[in-house]
């Protein structure tokens, strides 16, 4: 499947007005580099949806558009949360804003990207029933991840650093309408809409996924800090960056108050030695054990909630994809 | 109805999630203040297009909302230009982006306006007939700004200023893309739309449009430096900004070697001595004669264009559009 979705990138790229360089670059730089997982898996729930069977050519090459309209809706987030974050790098390179003479063009560049969808959208799905509905849900997954953000923002505006208003809730809310949206419901939405289903009778379908969704950031957050980096990829900093992670909401959850008094004093400062004495504190409070028995208990909850599904083809897709999650080291 | 446009927003407000009060503000602060015209138009032409039958109140409510839905186009598109030209004020407050605590979380406000817009079409209009058409057309419209922009941005890239690189096509291009389509033609294709007609069978009404856009454009270009500061509302910076205005490319197009020389070394910058003197060359060139030769010019063309079309009602809507702009002072 790889092949084809990589293949397809340069098809679209044909698409852009060929006098348009700056375009080729811009998309050439931003979307390809990652791990392709969205894109990739609209194909293979299509797959499993079809129980089996042979898919046609324009199958395939539907499947992949959708997965392709994944990662650019991906990029197209990453490249605006790279200025509002004001980071440094991405996938390994300088993020698309500090590429010179890019800078604020780049919210622009972004803008492309995500209006890039519509026109594939349009170019492949016009005419087909369900065209309608992969508007509707593009719309509304953006409208979701944005909303995401904008109590991301929010909660950690610089100079109103508040450790008291991090609490579970707040984080499920954060991870559901930031992550989990965009990385796990919509592809399999997409796929749904391919094989002819209503996605208003798939909103039990929506919520395993945003569960799911959610147990793929609290990994993402326990790997940050416990994870090998030569593993993971990256040095994790959520802790120098005052994140609202699953790892502090717990150990606010479960210290004491002079725990928490010290946690306050140390979290979110860029001081290596702060930094260390928060591990400190995890590593006490034993967050270690509190994730595996939370990752145990996620799970046991997915499995039951997956077989309940009175679909054979939907429960495939659904465990296919908790087993390519389940106790990930990266 | 401005009274009902107006009347409209408030109703919409109370759409989001009432405990977003972020969003409230946002909102408030960036799409009122403006002259609503764009808003307005809708209701205008589908009355037009109605040829004098009363409008339903459910029809008044349409439109007025897609006006809305079209300034909301308009607030998300400038939020984000003033961002990428690094703006101090607009409408006569600071830019939103420089409000404290703002920053760049406007970028994703941006996107949550236009994410508003989707939101409403799919409250108000899922189940018309036409309401796939209007995604598309908002979507198409969306596509052929943010296309403007991305040539505006790279011909005016900072570091490399280049007189050379102006001419009449090029601002035709900009202008019609970045300004013409939503400006002129979005209005009137709403309106259109919401009276069952054939989009595809509108494009002489779309070159019209566009052409009465670019007609607008160079009126703004023209009165940004011929204009009087007290009736447009602001102190023009056009030459200051090194803009691809069409009085410099008409300049260029009209100057001896020397003349040219001159200019280069005259336009754009911040010195009002250099200002003074662009000045005095456009006086010497009579681009006050130019641009009324080119307005009247424009306005015969767009009479006989308009004259040329079979239906009365849309020569109706395109005569009070030219109406309302030709030999416009502010
Ligand atoms: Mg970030
Ligand atoms: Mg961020
Ligand atoms: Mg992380
Ligand atoms: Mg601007
Ligand atoms: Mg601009
Ligand atoms: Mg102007």
């Amino acid at each position: 499947s790889r092949q084809w979705v990589e293949r397809f990138f340069f098809s679209f790229l044909f698409e852009l007005d060929s006098s348009c360089h700056f375009g080729i670059w811009m998309l050439d730089y931003n979307v390809p580099g990652g791990k392709l997982n969205r894109g990739l898996s609209v194909i293979d729930s299509y797959k499993l949806l079809k129980e089996g069977k042979e898919l046609s050519e324009e199958e395939i090459f539907l499947a992949s558009s959708l997965g392709w309209c994944i990662e650019w809706l991906q990029a197209y987030f990453l490249v605006l949360d790279d200025i509002m974050d004001n980071s440094v790098t991405r996938r390994g390179q300088p993020c698309w804003f500090r590429v010179p003479k890019v800078g604020m063009i780049a919210v622009n560049d972004g803008i492309m990207l995500r209006n890039h969808i519509s026109r594939i959208l349009k170019n492949h799905f016009k005419g087909k029933t369900y065209y309608v509905d992969l508007l509707d849900l593009f719309n509304e997954v953006e409208f979701q991840t944005a909303s995401g953000q904008m109590i991301d923002l929010i909660t950690t505006l610089e100079g109103e650093k508040d450790l008291s208003k991090y609490s579970l809730p707040l984080h499920h809310r954060i991870v559901q309408y930031k992550t989990a949206y965009y990385s796990f419901y919509l592809p399999v939405a997409c796929a749904l809409l391919m094989a002819g289903e209503d996605l208003e009778k798939h909103l039990d379908v929506q919520n395993i996924l945003v569960e799911m969704g959610t147990y793929f950031q609290v990994q993402d957050d326990y790997l940050d800090c416990f994870g090998h980096p030569d593993v993971i990829g990256k040095v994790g900093t959520d802790i120098e960056d005052f994140k609202c992670s699953w790892l502090v909401v717990k150990a606010l959850e479960l210290s004491t108050e002079e725990q928490k008094k010290f946690l306050k004093e140390n979290y979110g400062k860029a001081d290596e030695e702060c930094v260390k004495k928060v591990k400190e504190l995890y590593k006490v409070l034993d967050l270690e054990g509190v994730f595996a028995e939370y990752e145990n208990n996620s799970y046991q909850k997915l499995i039951k909630s997956i077989e309940a599904h009175p679909s054979k083809a939907v429960q495939a897709v659904l465990q296919s994809f908790l087993a390519k999650i389940y106790k990930r080291q990266k």
